[in-house]
């Protein structure tokens, strides 16, 4: 197993209480790595941090024109959202125009991640649908594309049906964007199932990040990615609560920063950035995965060391990678922040 | 930073997805170790895994005979419970004992973090209170010793109020018996202050195992502390819902194993375990903390390897150490499981 270094330390008190151990890669988009911690070439599943790349078919295949796509709804595509009612609202918008509904999405039903967006739907006395699923968006996006790619005369939810198996037509679509951007054949790769149901493959820090710089760029990528890459971004800088949601960082951070930065959480300690006016992507992993709180730090002292931020917004960013921890009454009892060597390794940059 | 071996793995389809570093103790009695992986001298803030061993003056006072508290009370006050309406009205039945109320509780509020229990109360269009909070029975645990400590003529109310310093009555009879158990000063340990606000110090995983040692056998404690770790032990193999609640594993486990295992989880990445039946003791840090998925991986290993099970307790115990991973769908995804040096480690035990 690789030996990366501690990217986090958590403390209580003044006292380590835990620390996160990672990997990431910040490279240009000719590939070179500017900065490379840790193990940047084992593969990881990139989860959700890629489905901004998952998402360039739909606009590729000309789908988001033809069913008119606003900004709201292609930033939805390209988001792990709260479950919010503007979230499941959007996804709902999204598959009547492409003529289905909630019953054709395959990604599997939760209780929204956002807790209050939960009791409000427990004090209406509902029960949450697929469209809550923190994934509706894309899975609507998918749906989407698959009404294009179906053509004419076809049954269309017959079409549909297993949309999320890797040799659909739907799914391959998605996986040769995959391929385009980072670069890397998927063919032979270790592939898994995702957490709503779609494949996920290892691919190596360096190439996730590697798309990213495209993705920010369009350098290195065909002029439909590049077109499509750009939509998106800016979709999601238009929408930014669409992404993820209230309170969280994503959405957050490009409320604040706009199209400065694109960034996008996955499980398992998983983050992708593009940094377009630094010409760089970003790629991370927390070794121990569970939950986004360490990459969280990582990203935001990235976003601090390469773009270029005012005073405030450089105290904005300092407060997501040197965070002060309050217990249930509000105390301050210790802090989640950078480490010395993620500071180091960022500084020589 | 300690460079502890990798404990548990969690898998996507067959690849490793991320992994857990972590250290574990398995004492005896008299302090030796008989499983001793990572570090195990470097002091590590036990969090809630400690309730047992700051309940013990609620008993050793006098205070739960006086007010004639049951076994699902004492229970509750070694408890990190999920806030389901058991635990909550039996927090409230202890402060009405002790002629207090919620409005004394200091632990502070936060929703039930039993899911079912939070939008149970959302659905009810109600708010949670100091109740809900997952201490607060270990919290009204020090207000009925309050009632003890205080004495006649007293005003509870006012004597009670700041029972979470370090200098108040309570706590110091709190810090005396872990000082007591675990056989470490902590003068000068490091302390921080736990999410419900009362101090934690950081003490060394072998010196929290050999207290869970004398706990689980009384050896090597006081006679009172003896009879008082006896009897909060078998409050809580007789009332295991009381200690965490539905679905959790403490319950789960004592309520499958009686009195063979205490066990209790405390929060980033903490474990501590009496296996009586061995004379052992028990204590394990997940280095990363954030969540308690990696350290009940653990905990389960070594109750698979060191306590006697029947063929049935075997494969019950066996589906929390290689934990089988579904996703929204109930698709098998991936497995959680214990490593193979974790396994080596114990089978050598």
């Amino acid at each position: 197993m690789a030996m990366n270094p501690v990217l986090v330390e958590v403390l209580r008190g003044s006292q380590t209480e835990s620390f996160h151990r990672g990997a990431f890669a910040v490279v240009d988009v000719e590939g070179a790595a500017v900065v490379a911690v840790g193990d940047i070439d084992r593969p990881v599943f990139p989860r959700s941090a890629v489905k901004v790349l998952q998402a360039l078919p739909l606009v590729t295949s000309g789908a988001a024109d033809r069913l008119n796509l606003s900004d709201a709804e292609l930033a939805l595509a390209c988001a792990s959202h709260g479950g919010e009612p503007l979230h499941a609202d959007t996804a709902a918008a999204m598959l009547a125009k492409a003529g289905l509904d909630e019953t054709c999405l395959e990604c599997g039903t939760h209780w929204p991640y956002n807790e209050a967006a939960t009791r409000a739907l427990a004090a209406q006395g509902r029960e949450p649908s697929a469209l809550h699923n923190n994934c509706s968006g894309k899975h609507a996006g998918f749906l989407c594309l698959a009404c294009e790619l179906a053509g004419p005369g076809v049954n269309l939810r017959q079409f549909v049906k297993g949309y999320v198996q890797p040799d659909h037509p739907v799914m391959r679509e998605v996986t040769a964007a995959l391929e385009a951007t980072t670069g890397v054949s998927l063919a032979n790769a270790p592939r898994g199932t995702d957490g709503c149901s779609i494949p996920t493959f290892a691919i190596p820090l360096r190439a996730l990040a590697l798309a990213f710089a495209r993705i920010g760029t369009g350098n290195g990528l065909s002029p439909d990615h590049a077109r499509a890459a750009l939509r998106l971004r800016r979709a999601v800088a238009r929408a930014p609560q669409l992404v993820a949601g209230s309170g969280r960082m994503d959405s957050r951070v490009m409320e604040r920063l706009g199209e400065r930065v694109f960034m996008k959480v996955g499980a398992e300690g998983m983050y992708c950035a593009a940094l377009p006016g630094r010409g760089l992507g970003v790629a991370i992993k927390i070794d121990d995965g569970n939950n986004a709180r360490a990459a969280e730090v990582v990203v935001a002292a990235v976003i601090e060391a390469l773009v270029t931020l005012s005073d405030d917004e450089a105290v904005f960013m300092h407060g997501f990678s040197d965070n002060r921890l309050r217990n249930w009454r509000g105390i301050e009892v210790g802090a989640l922040r950078a480490s010395g060597s993620l500071r180091a390794a960022l500084g020589a940059a």
